[in-house]
């Protein structure tokens, strides 16, 4: 796995200090692609200035309006969150974060999801997330400023990348799947199941989470995703 | 060694923000004995709000007037410097200078020393430290943010210190899937897939396989068991 296939996405990040304080951490690390989901501040003078000449990483951002468009073309999608969730998604600590992501093959592309300074990510959200990264804090004191997190991951990632150079060819036969493939599957999969009556349209309730998670800490296959989509189609026709 | 027993050391340092984010990145990672040297800012507002609730820290710092006076009660000074050296001072990696800190008995203190915004330590200052820590950083974009640089080190001291097998609690209301119960899975599977048409009984080909080493490799619980079950139960409803 390339450096350059890792983005760095800040969402609704509301201080512009942070951006450019993270632009310069991740070029301190080798990571340049930063992608912000609709930002709350604009990118100017205070974000250059902290910056302090990762400028690079500022003029390539990508700017998009929602975490679903930053996140389509990866195959592994990792939230940081410190809140505590009643429905628990599997936990890296950040050396296997960095660990999991160099072993992928340079066709994958991986995106590092920061929430908002206040509120983090809302459920919504993380559900489009294969792991959730937690860095060890103080219990009484947790709160990392979000540079400060981008700049520990990323750390993290090029410290691991700098002591073990292992390039593993993408298999052509078979890639990752995209977040947008695994959302397909997803939705079809969920119609089948209000289809049979095995879900409640109006009352989803918990079902869907739990499969979602099943799924997406599965680390699924464009292959993987087509049988799936297979069963789901002729189980449809039987019903026809 | 407690850590307690550390202490970061800024030297000179020119902002404020700065000096309130490392108040922060220490108390993230439980490390609040903060001193600076000959501060060339005032530590008010901008300090305590880049701080965000880590008052005691700046509260309780100390301030004097060189380097000298900072370290005079540590058995151990590391500084941390970008700058070549034509003199070169023994140097670690983080990780080894957490460790290196971590096996110290309780009577010792450590400082940790970091340097001016735009110009480090000067050479004078060097002579003072046992050690220099260097963060591996991109060679073309090297200069780190000393709020940043904090955060890195007392993040690595912490993770060490805290590294305790992380014995995950069993859950108890949700316990790994057993080989029969797999196996009771793939059954019903592709008792559905042939009645579906999506399977030929007579050859089954890879798909089964397949669709076992995807839910093999996933470490089911029961819980996901039952919904998995529960769902080819509605769909075999459906047909008849």
């Amino acid at each position: 796995m390339k450096l350059e296939n890792i983005k760095i996405v800040m969402v609704g990040t509301t201080h512009p200090g942070n951006i450019g304080a993270a632009a310069r951490a991740m070029l301190n690390m080798c990571i340049a692609n930063l992608t912000l989901v609709d930002p709350q501040c604009p990118v100017g003078q205070v974000a250059y200035s902290r910056a302090s000449g990762a400028n690079l990483v500022l003029d390539q951002r990508e700017t998009v309006a929602d975490l679903p468009a930053a996140v389509a073309d990866c195959s592994c999608v990792i939230a940081t969150s410190a809140r505590r969730r009643s429905l628990a998604w599997p936990e890296l600590e950040p050396q296997e974060m960095a660990g999991k992501i160099l072993q992928m093959d340079d066709a994958s592309r991986v995106a590092l999801v920061f929430g908002r300074e206040h509120s983090g990510l809302t459920n919504d959200e993380m559900q489009l997330c294969n792991y959730m990264v937690c860095i060890p804090t103080n219990p009484e004191f947790s709160s990392l400023n979000v540079a400060s997190a981008i700049q520990l991951l990323c750390y993290e990632i090029y410290r691991q990348q700098s002591i073990m150079p292992v390039a593993r060819a993408p298999d052509l036969d078979d890639q990752p799947a995209t977040s947008a493939e695994l959302e397909g599957y997803f939705e079809h999969l969920q119609r089948v199941l209000e289809q049979s009556g095995f879900l409640d349209p109006q009352q989803p309730g918990l079902i869907m989470q739990r499969l979602r998670r099943l799924y997406l800490r599965n680390e699924m296959t464009r292959n993987e995703i087509n049988i799936l989509r297979g069963m789901l189609t002729a189980v449809q026709k039987q019903r026809d």
